[in-house]
């Protein structure tokens, strides 16, 4: 196993223009796992409860996600979100949030898990994120994610997070608000002082950034007429990426920038349609196919 | 003369986070003809009153602009604005609009002016847009921009000039509002539909797009840590675009992209001082270095 992805597994009910989708499977662990199995040997470490489908367990299985991390908890419910997304959709309404068994989620990391070199720490607790860390055996590379609400309350915490990982990946609201500032540019500097060599700034529709030790790097999202559901693409983005990353041979800039693409393109497809309902289908050559478009796509000399 | 730009020349009173500028020089025909003048020989149709200070049109001439389209009414006095930016400075607050002589305009084009081949149609009233695209000889290309002002009072008069022109540059707000839509690809190929073979969307500090008859462009901001006044990097952006048109052999997707490079280097340039300050300043070897260095900020293989 080469990837390692820590975060939540949730039942959604979500609404957006195009429809409504009930207890559907979500969650940053979710996405994120799905997205790197299609790039590498994937696990996953998080929590559900007793009324967790059996369905959504198979359909991680038959996209190959070790699920030995994964704990059950029979009497417990598994985290349930739900929530709307209305006119350009760049930001969720939440109607109810019930943790749920991820209240009291310790999570333990299996001990075949410790030696994983690549580990994304999607959005949780902080906290959380800093208990995986101690129990993994120096990995290559962490990957971390977090959202505003963990900036507000937990910000020290998550400073001690940013402190240990090589790679921050959050979006420019986040970026801004956790830095104090509005420039993204300043808020990457300020991030990469803490320690990480690597920030990934997601802009949803207006593209990504990545900001190195040398240079920096922008794409642009996969022009698209429809945005069906923007649930998940974060983590899907998050977890291609790394899955990439622990694929390549070298960690240098070009790597790092193919992986923003690859994560761009999984992304794309993965708001295309609700859920992961798109992303589990694709086929390495959709992958590719959409990646040479997103390199026509910059091109000029 | 290879560039014909047509807007305003204006008097403005700025105020950003990072200071105040009294009656300084403004327009979109003004801060247009001075990045096109680095890349092409460059025309400029406008009106001024009597109170239009000397040393403005001396910095014009400077810039080697060709003044034979400046209408100067004596007795008349010059557009005014004054406004102010704040926060994260996408939008500026009016304060004052004075048209002044602009109220009565007629851009009356000098018979020497009526063969130049590329034509900017700078935010104006689209009335006056069609006015001058009437004395024009057979334009090779028509660039054309306006404002929401113009989307939301003219609309069908704003379509009538999108009709004439083989490039429509707008931002991405302005793009929705006219064509209705969320989506910029969906806006782009319904302003197609009206004949123009390109549509220009600029995003400010989110970058541009550049939507084509075969193909999709986009390209990244340059990272700045500090926007002193953002006022006048549309029009900077369109009057660099336009002067690289004007000087290229052909008219081809590679052209198109490098001309839409060429205006987002001389719009970040715009933005790192108050006004046209920097840019009158810059020089091409200056051009240059942020040229290469905004290739390589896309590169990735």
């Amino acid at each position: 196993m080469n990837v390692l992805t820590v975060g939540s597994v949730a039942i959604d009910t979500v609404e957006t223009p195009y429809g409504r989708l009930e207890r559907a499977l979500g969650g940053s662990a979710t996405y994120a796992s799905i997205a790197a199995s299609f790039f590498a040997k994937t696990g996953l470490v998080a929590v559900v409860g007793g009324d967790f489908p059996r369905r959504y367990i198979n359909l991680l299985k038959r996209r190959g996600v070790d699920l030995a991390g994964l704990q059950q908890i029979p009497d417990g419910k598994t985290f349930y979100w739900s929530g709307y997304y209305e006119g350009d959709m760049n930001q969720a309404t939440t109607r109810e949030t019930l943790l749920n068994v991820f209240e009291s989620f310790n999570p333990a990391i299996p001990e075949r898990y410790r030696n994983v070199p690549f580990v994304l720490l999607g959005n949780i607790h902080p906290a959380l994120q800093l208990e995986v860390l101690e129990q993994m055996h120096r990995p290559r590379l962490v990957f971390c994610d977090t959202m505003n609400y963990w900036i507000q309350s937990e910000p020290k915490l998550l400073e001690k997070v940013f402190r240990k990982v090589q790679v921050v990946c959050i979006n420019d609201g986040e970026a801004c608000q956790f830095t104090g500032t509005s420039s993204l540019l300043s808020a990457a500097a300020r991030l990469m002082k803490l320690g990480p060599r690597w920030i990934i700034i997601k802009k949803g529709a207006h593209g990504v950034h990545l900001y190195g030790p040398k240079n920096f790097f922008a794409l642009p999202a996969i022009p698209l007429t429809k945005v069906l559901d923007p649930t998940g693409a974060g983590d899907t983005f998050a977890g291609a990426a790394i899955g990439h990353l622990a694929g390549a041979r070298k960690l240098d800039e070009n790597t790092l920038r193919k992986a923003v693409a690859v994560g761009t393109v999984m992304a794309s497809y993965c708001v295309q349609d609700f859920r992961c309902r798109r992303t589990v289908r694709l086929t390495p050559k959709e992958i590719e196919t959409r990646l040479r478009q997103l390199m026509s796509y910059v091109r000029f000399s």
